[in-house]
């Protein structure tokens, strides 16, 4: 099992968090986010992020971000965001779905983090043509990002002074926000909404929870009906509880950001160890628990059949050789780092 | 917490469903359904409806009634129901988002439940109108009904075979599904394809799970691409196997009829003792696990300054008095019931 | 030609909108409606309706309706209307389309005139469910309803006025606005916004035009954003002129209720000379250009094969016999009108 | 007038059309494509593209390829075109509401023409994203292109070879069908269904109509239920003989292609002329009614002092100066291009 490198969903829940579901199974509670805890999660984020907060738990990332995102763009708007942009690539078109047809416009970078000049650009082009065009709707960050780089809180500042400067929300993808946050050192509302951020998109479930995310927004007045959305999109769950204990737990006594320290040392760690690997090449600074290496065939072939799971990454097309993507994650084990930096240094001779 | 009688949401889960949660915590699987539990729910299933199905495993009734109508009704449809059906009143406009606009045509019915003369009026009305009107899309049927009552399997016949007629598909809310087999008595089969019902929304959340409620085809091949319609609401769960094993736990070893059936026998329970209450007056065969009983507004007051937890059921408004809901659950204790009719009792005095 | 009662948009263009679109084929023009008619029409309107208004020229009845809707109603939205309004029955699921999903809840109402206190108890219930159910979200009125009846002034207000209580827009489906105003009597402004609509369908095609209808904006602060709505739905002409051009010759010179008051009075002299045919029965007081009949079936047979086309009425399906809609227009000749009376009495002996 | 070269829609509507729409005000006839012109138009229709057809009209671009892809692409799909395609840039979101969510993916190619491999390239790497991905849904080209070139025959056999690999239909947006056909000079048949076309927006309003385009699909099977999303979307007029008259005449005596002959051959005059304008410089090969055109920003601004009207077009920088699009039209005389000719010749002096 320490060989499965494919992604960080494939672990199982970190005990603290089960632990926190088994006791949440207490007695008749009122259903529908009406719990205690439930109310108690919102007093835990807005003391985390040091301001009031109004939290939405939800059961997946999609969901988080594509219900996010609707509540603060237009149905006819625009929403800028990186071209490999989860919620372009991997959400199954969630974000139209959900806000009834607002367009997703991809920039390139890439090291995965957009500019404000691109912004800006977008938005000059977008009021050029008018009402023939979307509207400029919002942008949206993916902290850390696809390529497992991490956004500076200065370069979220300074896209989100470009965003307001056209009157744009900014959202965030946080799914693995926690592993951002153990790279940065800063804390939660310095990564968030002291430079900028309107609603984040929080994961757990990539980092030790069984099923829990959260939509975050800084100012609760942008969250009105925010409710209703999550209803009709069969996201209320009546036994909320259960999730909110989930992000409870996360929360508490710093278990998201041990987590992520650890998911994020491993890939260091691995990282450190590719060095030494004949012929593999990172692609990407590698700043959160996500690595990026182009290995030859046989290499990737070999450690593929020795049961190391990983995905090929065909978004890359190396010059020779293959592209792989090695997901670390809080039940990484240092061994298993080391048997497959073993291996793939084993395929080179 | 045993004078809770507002909904069968509001109890924890039963003990083999969360242990069955603690337990899939097992290791590192593939994520998105590609585990081994998704695959048994797969046999499971099948082996308990006598039929190859495929079951696709989310988190909310609302979720599964609005994918499987999405997955039938065309954009432009009409689905046919009861009027004070729980997609009707209670699900937020979710079957209208998730079709994209397909319109709800309501029958009424006192007892909860549609008669097929409705059906073939309402599709009648459409094919007069043509294409000025929305296109007949589907039927779908609420068992339990929204009222407490069942429909028989001869009833369902009749309107799966008026559907037929028309081309139309037939799916069934089965948030109470259970409850309603309890009291049938007669196989899933019988109670579903058997008779006619092409998709099920199975759920398991109102009867002891954490949440976990299913859409089961019975005809696999009405499934094509639906998966795609789960991902993009967000209900594709990276972590799939915690849903899965609730299900599982659901369906092994009769709990989910067990459970019921004692759900069940407690509404009777307590229909039984209603008689005996100066006052107190049914409104409709108890068959399931809700009563809908009249009750002065002095008694209803009374009992909730009791500290007794029910609704007041504003879609229906007596001649004097109130009218109030009353669910029982499998966790309702025979004890719960009697406290509660002793109470009732005594304020009639 | 004359024999044709089917409906008012059988008729051709009458002739001072034909002129008008031939003389606004004069030379280049901006397009999108920037041209000089299209600002015109602005002016033209608001004069008519003794208020600065915001027009949006289209080109049906649907669009027209559909867009307004869209634009005051949330996508998690109830629209209040009667159970039997044009876009419950016969616009193809267009307001849940273009809502997004909003939810029609339709009330009966014989005359086609809903009552302020059906929308008061909706909203009511509606309150009641919380976010379990759709957002209450306007109030829509069709003026001249299905049923040929009219709205009086103080219905309207006292309707407005329920609907402000709970904060809900009003819309007008004018589809035959003028036709209503003709039988009011009183000013446009005294049937609209003095009266509490916000925003109304003004058509203009069932009345004289080729395809001309309008959105009016009684408040042009709620037009936001609404070009946009309009353009995604590829309802922003680029030779918009041909459209605004329509609706200036309509509303000049009073062409629409010239219009509209000699459609008024051939549906008064038909409902008259009706009198005097034995068996034939008017089911509501004629109050603008539609009549509903109950005939003997060989009477509306015959008048079938001589020739006269009329819809059968399948929404209303009388003891004994059939109804028939019979509609009149700009375009019916007095003569028409004797003749239909003529065979139908004859039929009788 | 004759100074603007802004677009093609400004013009007014040609004499032959016009004369078709008057002529058409005839008498009582059928609604809603009932009458005898609709009917007329499938046959006309299906003879110049030597194939039975289905043909609706519709009043605008945008509707006609916003309907035709949401006919032919899932909701949860991808929508294959140019970067800088019309439906991406300009038709303010309309593919994306009209299919309910379906995501547009736009290839970059210098020339506005997409190349097979992009496509295959792209659904490669949906197929190996799975359901994380938008289903690969249709594809769609511009011709002539949004740059003023054209496809040859062979190019677009070659996208739809590669297309129907994959199973995916081809939709052509001919908003200047007209234009490229004149270019081609192939038949109607040779340019879209023998090369593979399922599904032409065939524009009428930017070569001489009033507001006329249709949708053609050339397998009559593929437009089930098509009248439906086109009623539900308000694009079904009642009075569509008013549309069809303009459709038939365009397609009459060769009038469509004169038109675009004329405006094709002034765009050919203008370029030969911009030859000898010192500092104007062509972007792309002149095959269709479009020039984009690099001058010094000190030229444009003379010419705009003159009274000519064109775009600057943003969308492409240029190291020096300013892009301007010229656009010619049916109406456009050589005369008008002889003085702009002039005009800029002075400007470089």
């Amino acid at each position: 099992m320490g060989r499965n490198f494919s992604s960080d969903h494939v672990a199982p829940a970190c005990d603290a968090i089960l632990s926190a579901v088994n006791k949440a199974n207490e007695g008749f509670v009122t259903s529908y986010g009406g719990d205690e805890l439930t109310a108690k999660l919102q007093s835990v984020a807005s003391e985390i992020f040091e301001k009031q907060v109004a939290v939405f738990p939800v059961i997946s990332g999609t969901a988080a971000n594509a219900l996010a995102l609707s509540q603060i763009v237009p149905t006819f708007g625009a929403i800028y965001c990186h071209e490999g942009a989860h919620i372009v690539t991997d959400e199954g078109g969630a974000p139209a779905f959900f806000t009834g047809g607002a367009q997703l416009i991809g920039f390139p970078a890439a090291d995965g983090k957009i500019r404000p000049e691109q912004l800006t650009k977008a938005v000059a082009f977008a009021e050029d043509l008018g009402i023939h065009h979307v509207k400029p709707g919002a942008v949206t960050l993916t902290q850390a990002t696809e390529w497992g780089t991490v956004y500076g809180v200065e370069e979220i500042a300074a896209i989100s002074a470009a965003a307001r400067q056209h009157g744009l929300p900014v959202h965030m993808d946080g799914a693995r926000f926690a592993n951002a946050l153990a790279h940065l050192g800063c804390t939660p509302a310095e990564a968030t909404w002291k430079c900028g951020v309107d609603v984040l998109s929080l994961g757990a479930t990539k980092n030790g929870a069984l099923a829990a995310d959260a939509v975050v927004f800084f100012d609760p007045a942008m969250a009105r009906d925010f409710e209703r959305r999550r209803k009709r999109a069969g996201h209320l769950m009546s036994k909320l509880r259960f999730v909110s204990a989930q992000l409870i737990a996360y929360l508490k006594n710093d278990l998201w950001l041990n987590n992520a320290r650890h998911a994020n040392a491993m890939a260091l760690r691995m990282a450190e160890g590719l060095k030494a690997v004949a012929g593999a090449k990172l692609l990407h600074p590698v700043q959160a628990n996500e690595l990026f290496v182009v290995l030859s065939e046989e290499s990737a072939r070999s450690l593929e059949m020795q049961g190391f799971d990983f995905y090929r990454w065909s978004l890359h097309k190396p010059a020779s050789g293959v592209t792989i993507r090695l997901v670390t994650c809080y039940a990484t084990a240092s061994s298993d780092v080391d048997e497959f930096l073993a291996a793939a240094a084993l395929n080179k001779r």
